[in-house]
């Protein structure tokens, strides 16, 4: 049984916010409510699809008991809340089969997922160009005395003018001191004359997430600063040549760590180095230190190291990486070098 | 420990995306990753702060289980995830105290959130009329021939400039007949000339959602699709008039439902009258079918009956309710009678 949607979308292409997807070795059906009856009708090709008034997910047990040979039912522990697991055998029949729901020890449609195959590239790299036109477009847009929420609504219309589905998470917006904020929301904050500017963003199309960040500068940049914006361009470019199959994650975060290291921002870089991405923002694999997974050919990774200094400034540099046998193609071919506005 | 994260901010403030709370009777403390270092200081006033390196609801658990006269941990079943739960049994101590981890039997804080003190109502009430202003904009902006996805995107922007955090949700524009998709998010499709459209949407606010939705028609309307616009707007009007605290839900709804089964829609309104709203855009109580929970003063919830004809049209209508010790405040007052573009 499949409850994560984005695995349910993965599996049947329903995209409505309520369903679940029961699947044997003979049949399937996708189980959602109401609202969605013309939108799975639309959506949903191969799949049965039925249309229940309680929940999904319930409506897919009852189903699944009475399937022939159906003797256990394997659920997504990392998607199912532990009130749910209680509902859902507090509603089965009055005598279930012992062991009837059983958590997966590892998951089944995630790994699938992790893998692009070319329809699911192409869409990804469609999405991560858009990203890319729209930060050369803020280029332009970008001047001191802006507010930081007006920097997000010209990039959030563009992106919708390009034909963004939204936005893969709240757009970054971080000036000047508040560059130092990782996940810097955009406030009322005015941009100002002299000071880092971080952008991190990206668009959903067809469903798949772009993720890119660009750190740029209003005015002219000390000394300070343009050391440690190299820095992190190091660092990142580093980790980036280090993407190939067959390399383990906590390899490429620490060809990024390394260089950060040896500038003195061991401490100021307080995060991993990336993450896979696709359906979901954040996916498996996590490029951090220590990680042993090995990136696989067709996987899609952010590639994002980062400085933070409270009270001063931040830096960020991201691209998305598609891996491939024999290294790792950038999605994002925006300019990295540092751009004075 | 309080893991959800809207609970996490209602109780301490910080907006960060990795969180858990650990509260004791004589003690609490916040703990997070080093990506908000900075955010959490600048947001948690009351509450010790702790930037930690791996899982903050397992650095919190360590945390509790080292407090004086704490023998039991109460997490909310509601938002832990089997494996989660699982992870947690697994990182305590080798020997933990027998029930040391207990899901709590009904959830602690969001109960708290159900009813809004006044300073939550006059924030929603904000975010409700700047939705208001919204809708007036787009009545002229509004033409046959702009795609749904520029009439998205106008919104957005303007609520942007207005000072939106955000949407609540991926904003719904649905003409002609994807009117008939309850959630038909905004496509290429091209606005008719004539038929309904739907706009369905709302803005955040402080962290507080709001959520309305008008039907417009392009062109002249028919007799029939008049007659099942005034069938909405009654069983709309009927409902909001039922609010009051006291009322139970089930009966509001049912206000709603028997205007529409008496004008031939009963079918065709696919789901319920509505839902709380507030830091999170689905909230207890669910104004449905047979819900015996009762309204309290201070609650805020939607009222927004729709009737969905596959392959014809659509239309709802949708306003924010707070709920009054005498009936219901209307926060979302922008017109109701049909308007033709």
């Amino acid at each position: 049984m499949v409850t994560h949607l984005p695995d349910v979308r993965y599996l049947s292409g329903f995209t409505g916010s309520s369903a679940a997807l029961a699947i044997t070795r003979r049949a399937g059906c996708l189980f959602t409510d109401g609202r969605y009856k013309a939108q799975a009708a639309e959506e949903v090709e191969k799949t049965n699809v039925s249309i229940v008034s309680g929940s999904p997910a319930v409506a897919a047990l009852e189903w699944l008991a009475v399937q022939p040979s159906v003797n256990t039912v394997g659920f997504d522990p990392a998607s199912t809340t532990v009130a749910e697991l209680s509902r859902w055998k507090n509603s089965l029949p009055a005598k279930p089969r012992r062991n009837f729901l059983s958590a997966l020890e590892a998951p089944l449609v995630e790994p699938l997922r992790w893998v692009k195959d070319e329809e699911e590239l192409a869409l990804m790299s469609k999405a991560a160009l858009t990203g890319c036109a729209l930060f050369e477009h803020m280029l332009g847009f970008i001047r001191p005395g802006l507010r930081e929420i007006e920097v997000a609504a010209e990039l959030e219309y563009q992106a919708r003018l390009r034909g963004a589905e939204g936005m893969s998470f709240e757009t970054i917006v971080a000036s000047g001191e508040r560059s130092a904020l990782p996940h810097g929301r955009a406030t009322g904050a005015r941009l100002p004359r002299r000071g880092f500017l971080t952008l991190d963003f990206g668009i959903i199309l067809g469903g798949y997430c772009s993720d890119m960040t660009r750190t740029v500068y209003l005015g002219k940049p000390g000394n300070k600063e343009r050391f440690a914006y190299q820095a992190v361009l190091e660092a990142q470019e580093t980790a980036v040549a280090a993407v190939t199959a067959g390399m383990s994650c906590g390899t490429v975060d620490e060809a990024a760590r390394s260089v950060l290291r040896k500038a003195g921002f061991a401490e100021a870089f307080s995060h991993s180095t990336g993450h896979g991405v696709g359906l979901e923002i954040h996916e498996l694999p996590r490029v951090g230190a220590g990680q042993t997974a090995k990136l696989l050919p067709g996987m899609v990774i952010t590639i994002e190291p980062g400085i933070y200094m409270a009270g001063q400034f931040g830096i960020r540099i991201e691209d998305m990486v598609a891996v491939t046998r024999s290294g790792g193609n950038v999605l994002t071919p925006a300019a990295k070098a540092l751009i004075e506005l």
